[in-house]
């Protein structure tokens, strides 16, 4: 493993949950044994990283090796192809740590035709950076993640809805974490209704993700304060044609049906890449049961709440036989002061 | 830390779930930097620890340095003091981890008095070893552990009582030793009609727990396998009165109310010094709840089973507010190859 792949993958995480639809890329130029240019793709929009480190490098990239955490793009997006970038400026070497199966022609190929060294070197935690990556792009819909908070019988509150504060505050701050690394945070009217909650991230200089509610009946009280700060925009997905409000934070999307799928597919169409949803049981089993769930992150408080089986986390009209219930991959499992974090993927 | 300290508190924990009501104990023997005797308490009745190791060390406990997890006993029970023990074989001097509350007169004034050097020498892993066990004595109840295997929303089986299987095979062997380490193991009726499990430890030499059937109504069907294999002694606590078995290895117990405490109390009496269950809802709920309970081991599935609240692990009839439920402390956070183990004491 190469020190300078490890550098162009920690860009690349640095970026994460900042690029919306993009891939969150990170890029090293190499001469000599000296770093000559470093670069990360930090917005739709903006220079990819190989783009930003060869601008840095400019005449050093001559004969220069460039890493890269992802296959260089060869497509006219809103930014020309990088892989013409790359032949132009003379690169000598070109090293990859994931392949872009999303790519119609293949940069690897293009590069090769050019006279310039190529090699793929296989990351497995830059492959894990794209696996969900890949899939939204190919589908047209974000990378779902929902996070829940629940005691060790499954509950996200009492029977009678009681539920600040099931975890402790370090978890709080884990949950901004998360938030910032998301385009968007997707809540329902009720958990509004129940904690006058703002989804903001309140981390130094954290990113506050675009805040969706999703509200059927679209009777919401809008002197709650989420609507009253400006910290990013609110976004309602409602089936209520007659519902409008007097604020130019809030964009009311109307949706004869909103079915998640469909509400999925517009998110990215507007440039959500990223979704993590913090609902009530009633949301958050919906999207547990979408066939688009990529990631379950459950923090466990090591408290039993009990009561007659209200407010579970997960709640299904149907019974599911065991074989065929949602089975996760446990990424990975930490303790947080006393409360259990498990970041889980849906096989 | 004195390695020889640690040498006793292994031997502990090798009989630890062996020793019924008494406390699992460990002793060495320290002569001129080589140990002379190696001792531990096998079985309630039997020699304690000490005087294990004082009669392997012989005429060498003159003048030898003796280390005992577990301060040393000052009264006659089924066996003579080990403090008058450790006076006639001509110990120089005691070195002990955990002071023992449960006893009337000090093991280490009675040592002192009789010119012995004594040292506490306070040890965590001894401390912890030993905390339930004083409590258990003190009250006259098994140290208390509840058993739950279940998926990640709380649920032992699905809404219509499908179980087998909810967590894997290494958790089925890791439960095994759970078995292996304590007295007792007790289930329910419901719990022995769904499975007709065995309760037994399928390791290598493993201990079989006695197995306590608790069934108010007495409506057990005695075909099943349990009632043939002969293992382990099985005990049946029930409200029915005309309850008979023709079987040599089942004994019935009758009580005209099954409540938790009377049962706890009855089993100590029997020489349960530590208690395993592992039933259904029902019963797990009822075990949680009591004021008795020091231990939950908890394997969570990485799967979600949804449905509409039934099969929780945690059910209570009353609805308990967020600051009254039962708290844990996580004592420790494993995993076994894809499922969580969480072991939980009881604040």
């Amino acid at each position: 493993m190469s020190k300078f792949m490890n550098y162009a993958i920690q860009l690349a995480q640095m970026v994460d949950g900042q690029t919306g639809v993009n891939p969150p890329v990170g890029s090293v130029v190499v001469k000599d044994g000296r770093i000559v240019g470093i670069g990360a793709h930090l917005r739709k929009g903006d220079k990819h990283a190989e783009v930003q480190a060869l601008d840095m490098a400019q005449s050093e990239a001559k004969g220069a090796t460039i890493y890269v955490s992802l296959e260089p793009c060869t497509h006219h997006g809103s930014t020309p192809p990088c892989v013409d970038k790359i032949i132009e400026a003379g690169i000598q070497k070109v090293i990859y740590a994931v392949k872009d199966t999303t790519l119609i022609s293949k940069g690897d190929d293009i590069l090769k035709n050019a006279g310039i060294e190529v090699e793929f070197q296989y990351n497995a935690v830059a492959a894990q950076l794209y696996q969900d990556f890949f899939t939204a792009k190919r589908n047209g819909i974000p990378e779902l993640t929902v996070k829940v908070s629940a005691s060790l019988d499954g509950k996200q509150a009492t029977d009678d809805g009681e539920s600040k504060w099931i975890t402790n505050k370090d978890v709080k701050k884990d949950v901004y974490q998360l938030r910032h690394s998301h385009d968007a945070v997707l809540t329902g009217r009720k958990t509004i209704e129940a904690d006058d909650p703002l989804y903001t991230t309140r981390i130094a200089d954290g990113k506050h993700p675009i805040r969706v509610i999703l509200s059927k009946s679209g009777k919401l009280d809008f002197g709650q304060q989420l609507f009253h700060d400006n910290a990013s925009p609110i976004w309602i997905y409602t089936e209520n044609k007659n519902l409008t409000v007097d604020n130019s934070n809030v964009t009311i999307i109307y949706m004869e049906q909103c079915e998640i799928k469909s509400i999925l597919k517009d998110l990215y169409h507007k440039g959500i890449g990223k979704l993590l949803v913090e609902a009530g049981p009633e949301i958050t089993s919906e999207f547990l049961q979408s066939d688009h769930l990529d990631h379950l992150v459950l923090y466990f408080a090591p408290k039993i709440i009990g009561g007659s089986g209200k407010n579970q986390f997960f709640q299904t009209d149907q019974i599911i036989s065991l074989p065929d219930t949602t089975q996760f991959e446990i990424v990975n499992s930490t303790l947080i002061h006393q409360n259990i974090k498990l970041v889980l993927r849906k096989k």
